[in-house]
């Protein structure tokens, strides 16, 4: 029900979700995503955690080699995380996931959910970043927040313009140029 | 009703639109937006080319002084662009047009608008981008491209947060560093 709640969300957003019509996509009897999901929002909850559970399993098995790799490995890794976005069914659970960010506005606890991920992003985005320059012994800890912080605000565009059919860059090679620059670009203008 | 539908959009997003709840929210008799719209579809137009409209307006506005203005002054122009998405109307306007972003997908029209825009963004930021590095003469064109579209997908990334309640970067001058670390940086990975 959550897979074809994520695909309804992905093709016409908030307003393509409703219980009959999650039913109906997967294949259920009407009424049957009502019965496990009472309320909109408890279904929207539960297509949030279901998408917040790929996503940490995608990072795990991305990661599971560090740290043994070294910098390049680790950036080539992150490319090409972002170059499955665009295709399925990776395409559509960030489409999903953008429509819910935007619906969180108004909704705290799926706010407070998605904060989680945003968090985990974060300590993600900190080891690219230390990872890059490994000459930097100890890290300089403002610099680091910093870089990750304009890293995850660069690769956010990328993912909004992905899920919205952006063909460039066109290369996982490409695309880890760009993250080092970005990088690389904060520790030039700050020291 | 354009605004109407703005702020509804903003919202509620794709499902908080129709006809009727126009209307009311914009305080005009029942049926004067199917009046004007006979189809969601050419509700969807308006509200996009109302919110383009709103675009141009800005952009000329803060543009005027240019080309005596130097890199500082274009940078913190700029900067200063992010700040305002910050705040009512532009908060709900940048929330408006993020949700007939992903709506866009299904909409060959709405697309093409948005493509217009896009374009003069991203002339924009080839503007931006040559103001920052006067000193290259002639400028490097394949390198000011890359840099023009790393920064969009920067600052992409920068309006979706700030549009989902995102308090971070604080002030325009943090904004205005950032932007020229991924201008520079792109220069720097490229030469």
């Amino acid at each position: 029900m959550c897979d074809a709640a994520i695909a309804l969300l992905a093709e016409d957003g908030a307003r393509g979700l409703s219980h009959l019509k999650v039913d109906r996509r997967a294949g259920v009897p009407d009424g049957t995503t009502s019965f496990y999901y009472r309320t909109r929002s408890a279904l929207l909850h539960g297509v949030a955690d279901q998408i917040v559970g790929y996503d940490v399993v995608a990072f795990a098995e991305a990661f599971k080699d560090e740290p043994t790799d070294g910098g390049d490995a680790i950036l080539s890794m992150l490319a090409g995380q972002m170059m499955r976005i665009r295709t399925e069914p990776n395409l559509s659970r960030t489409r999903a996931r953008l429509e819910l960010t935007m619906l969180s506005k108004r909704d705290e606890d799926l706010a407070a959910g998605f904060q989680e991920v945003l968090e985990s992003y974060r300590s993600l985005a900190e080891r690219v970043v230390v990872a890059i320059q490994p000459d930097r012994e100890p890290p300089d800890s403002p610099l680091v927040a910093e870089q990750a912080a304009v890293l995850l605000t660069f690769l956010s565009g990328m993912v909004f313009g992905f899920a919205n059919g952006a063909t460039e860059p066109a290369t996982g090679e490409h695309i880890a140029r760009q993250i080092r620059a970005v990088i690389l670009g904060v520790a030039a203008e700050n020291t």
